[in-house]
């Protein structure tokens, strides 16, 4: 049988497994994904922890962008397609080739929210991704936007961008974050059903949160590596 | 009556116009788009050049990710796109909001052959350049393969993603190019009437070339500032 066609990407054939999150800031998906990878290593498994914005060919580039002000929503998605295009073939493709488990901190649905609440058009956003790899599993850490921004405003005030304070939204970095998230989150939420997200409640307590999230990781993982590795996990 | 559907991009309608030079290295194009803008000045238009892979957002990452060898398909495409949007926001809208000339050396149509050529596929690298504005003209300064390959090796050898080495055709530098160039000037063939370029042989000796471009750049400008223009300018 034919495996079905792909809603958006490549589907990978490569003996590792890839598993992403994704989520508003604030959402805690990089605390959940952190205390994954520890109990992975702990069942031993080789993961590989990846991150948005952090390719060595462009993440510095996008950094002086934001601070220069000069990106606008066009050259924005451009540059995070290329870091996201460099780790791929740099990093996320050879560890699916070495059979590692590839943890990504946020994946192409980031830019599908990002980019599209930031005024791109969204088939030409969907368009650029067309090469990423479809992932084994992407959990998408939903909170509302009040508790996202009580989250990060607990240690710092929202980022220039982080607030889509380049739209001219709101002059309050609060009230623009507010209103920009909320479009993230609505990006987030119709994506879903169609490209398969998998829902994780982010207000709830964290252990919790990292119990429904090791459960639905261990089929996942057994799909790809075989039943028999379940068996010798521990919960 | 509405305006025709773009092929690919979009139409605009600033007061400025908007001409572009393509071809291969070699073909002689920048030596007519300098001859042009000469003229242009002479004849009181205010122009305003630039170049592929300038911007200062990218170009320089361009230029050290080709160094490192670091670049894949993929990547030198998004980068070249990112190049090409901050020059339409930074530099080439507001020429053309405050009605110059703006002339273009190489445009959307470099990628459309060069990454095609790469093994990019073409789908979509065009969806990536539908944000591009249509130019008023694009001038295709046709030579072939073994003219453009004499006329760059009379100073230097070619370079390595110009002879398309990153993908291991030949060996043999020239060789390379050969094959490499002969694709790329294939792509731009097949641009010809689907995307309207205007051919001129680069062949044909400097000044028959110049005289040809500067009767179809006339009309160009007359179509965009009236055609009172043209009655005060030389031949």
């Amino acid at each position: 049988m034919e495996a079905p066609k792909p809603v958006l990407g490549q589907v990978h054939d490569y003996p590792g497994c890839l598993i992403v999150v994704e989520g508003t800031d604030g959402s805690g998906k990089s605390t959940q994904l952190q205390l994954l990878q520890n109990w992975l290593e702990l069942e031993g498994f080789g993961t590989c922890f990846t991150e948005w914005n952090s390719s060595r060919l462009v993440s510095q580039v996008i950094k002086k962008g934001k601070k220069s002000g000069r990106l606008t929503p066009t050259t924005f998605c451009l540059l995070h397609a290329t870091d996201f295009a460099d780790r791929q073939e740099g990093i996320i493709r050879p560890a699916l080739q070495a059979g590692m488990v590839v943890l990504a901190d946020r994946y192409m649905y980031t830019a599908l929210a990002r980019d599209v609440a930031r005024g791109a058009d969204r088939d030409w956003v969907r368009n650029t991704y067309t090469f990423a790899l479809i992932p084994d599993a992407a959990f998408y850490f939903r909170v509302d936007v009040e508790t996202s921004l009580l989250r990060i405003s607990a240690t710092r005030a929202p980022k220039f961008y982080e607030a889509g304070m380049d739209l001219g939204l709101a002059d309050d970095v609060y009230q623009s974050y507010r209103i920009f998230q909320s479009r993230v989150i609505e990006e987030y939420d119709s994506m879903v059903d169609e490209l398969g997200l998998r829902v994780i409640d982010g207000t709830r307590p964290i252990h919790d949160q990292q119990s429904e999230f090791r459960a639905q990781v261990r089929d996942v993982v057994a799909a790809r590596f075989g039943p028999e590795v379940i068996s010798e996990m521990r919960a």
